[in-house]
């Protein structure tokens, strides 16, 4: 191996995940994490081993690389495994061509056009629909045949690191009619992973759940942060808005497709049986798992929470039919949440909400305190990997603080 | 005056709206419109007449021309109509700066970063609560609190022109309890004006009510296409997705807010009094007439509604204090709709659901056919304009052919 791979490491020679960094003395650009390191792969294509135009390593997104197309994005990630692990490659011997991460800056992995949230859990959906609605009539009556989506804010997805502050709107008190002002009350995070897609469709055209592989890039981990009041009085007829677009946070790397071949699994048994644009062939689900530390502020932090990707009853070639099923076009670097992923173990649940169960069960910390949820200066830390036959593939984290309300 | 404009033109001197153009031998760039013609700015640019980096005039999109800010863009249009009525002006005798419309193809004036549309007008709501809920209750008890929003699909968001496709999706039959996939049968149209933001905040920002205008560039007419039968199905309860995202169109022309200054007038009385951050000094809204016609294919068009943008609940200013007030970002070349802009009367009402009121009261069209929705083969067309004391500031049209599903 060129460079040593740490055991264990998230990002494995199986992996091999692309982002976008800089240090002190290089602009943005395209790299793919190796162990503790960062291929530098602008500093790679002055090899001139590349048969593209390199130019697009040297952007600051990867959005121009990627609509490449899989063809060539496939090549370059398969090219640089044989690179790295053999000894007497063009890699050998230049240490100039990789960063160690912790001296690195990680940057916005693509420009993100659109961003749609899905709500594909079933668990996830069933808890929530026990709490605010009916617990006889927990799902709605379109669940089971919509993978129910809604747009969201593309302008406030953030990267892992940025802190965000505590969003203030307004929020109806108990047993009032008229609502008050102030600094949410009941900030919480949502477990969730999106993917990123890599090729543009034309208004009109649609994606099948046959096709939707070729267009989907790879996945990130993504914190979907909500604020519970304000959701709750703002959200009927038209959807969540303020309660969810002041952050949504999301991992730095961007974990390939082909990286996730290895843990496909079949997914949840659907019944009724779906419309005939929703069905699919093969196993469409992925064995991820997934885990939410909370750290209080000065003290350790604490895992809350252990999902699983396999768990969502829809999946994203389910959820890129759907959306494109009407004509709705799509482009490269958009971006598509799979909603809160929670499990049937309580302590599998995706979000504070369904962990401390409205409040009625608060989670108790190690350091003595309570939490029904997210307090200012908790950080919320998001990992995420799979692993099978000794092969490891990790997300990294998506880590964010939470600061006082300005 | 150095061009002929001819009396009753949308686009008077006292207009001079900013769009993107190209012509044969001319690619996409800034224009102004004036009477028939477009000046073209790049060309115009080329006198050395203005102070600032004038590539932006050359750009695809006005984004950047926009990023330069009011203080900028705003002289850009005052030199620009001093020169026009100017015989001996820079822009005398130099008739290759103008290019007919009619030989001109217009382009998107911005790129979108993200959109949003509101639901602002209190009759629209009121009337869709009838209809769909409950009449003795038709507005929501958040309605006069909150300036109602949600995100929307920015990457199909299209120009004045271009015709759109029937939207295909899951429907529920009447008494039934499983959906259906089918062509929408019950397609229409929204009456909209939409406002486009000329200036960033950085996440964490708020922009006050006072300080909104400042970032407000200018307007343009909307028509935010919905598909009743799918979004019937769909949104609860995360609002509406597939009925809406297949497209929306904007008018080519954007109508800056000095252009429309003349016409300010204050909005409806709000009872009961909002939140401190909603409330605002002045007069907010503007008396801009609205038409919908449409045209059945082969057949004369014919005016459907007439309504007007000063009916409007909420103000542009507090949609953007409100979007904003959570620390939610904006940046240059945002959209923002404003909701079906309904009046009181029947033959104000912005789209067909209320017009035919659910299909029950059919709009007789002089063709001898009927109308409870939009129809293949129909064209629908939206107009707008002010005018006060001999003054006219006009949008021009949005205006979009609907062909049959795919």
């Amino acid at each position: 191996m060129i460079i040593n791979i740490p055991e264990n490491s998230d990002f494995s020679i199986h992996n091999l995940p692309f982002g976008i960094f800089s240090t002190e003395d290089r602009s943005p650009r395209a790299g793919i994490a190796v162990g503790e390191h960062i291929l530098d792969l602008a500093a790679v294509a002055e090899l001139d081993v590349f048969e593209f135009n390199t130019a697009v390593l040297e952007k600051d997104t990867l959005n121009d690389f990627i609509a490449l197309g899989k063809s060539i994005t496939k090549k370059v990630r398969i090219d640089i495994q044989h690179w790295l692990k053999d000894e007497g490659s063009i890699l050998a011997g230049k240490p100039e061509l990789f960063v160690l991460q912790s001296e690195a800056q990680m940057h916005m992995p693509v420009s993100i056009g659109d961003y749609t949230d899905f709500y594909s859990s079933i668990e996830h959906a069933t808890n929530v629909g026990m709490m605010f609605r009916d617990p006889e009539n927990a799902l709605l009556p379109n669940w089971k045949h919509i993978p129910v989506g809604y747009h969201g804010r593309a302008s406030s997805i953030i990267l892992s690191g940025e802190p965000i502050h505590r969003p203030k709107g307004q929020v109806l008190p108990k047993d009032a009619s008229t609502p008050v002002f102030q600094a949410s009350a009941r900030l919480d995070f949502e477990l969730e992973m999106a993917f990123i897609t890599g090729k543009n469709t034309a208004l009109g055209e649609t994606v099948s759940t046959a096709e939707a592989e070729d267009y989907i890039f790879g996945m990130v981990l993504f914190n979907d942060w909500s604020a519970r009041d304000i959701q709750k009085w703002e959200y009927v007829p038209l959807g969540p808005f303020l309660a969810k677009n002041f952050a949504s946070s999301i991992s730095p790397w961007i974990v390939t497709m082909e990286a996730l071949e290895p843990f496909r699994v079949a997914g949840p048994a659907q019944e009724p049986k779906v419309q005939s644009y929703l069905e699919f062939d093969g196993n469409k689900n992925y064995d991820i798992n997934l885990e939410v530390a909370l750290q209080p502020d000065g003290a350790e932090e604490q895992i809350i929470c252990n999902s699983n990707y396999k768990y969502m009853y829809w999946n994203m070639a389910q959820q890129l039919a759907h959306h494109t099923v009407n004509g709705c076009n799509i482009n490269v670097g958009d971006l598509y949440g799979s909603g809160t992923i929670s499990g049937k173990d309580e302590n599998s649940y995706g979000s504070m909400l369904e962990l401390a169960w409205m409040g009625t069960k608060p989670l108790q910390m190690k350091d003595g305190t309570e939490r029904k949820f997210v307090q200012d200066g908790d950080t919320v830390i998001m990992c995420g990997h799979a692993t099978k036959d000794g092969v490891r593939v990790g997300f990294g984290e998506v880590s964010t603080k939470v600061l006082p309300a300005k």
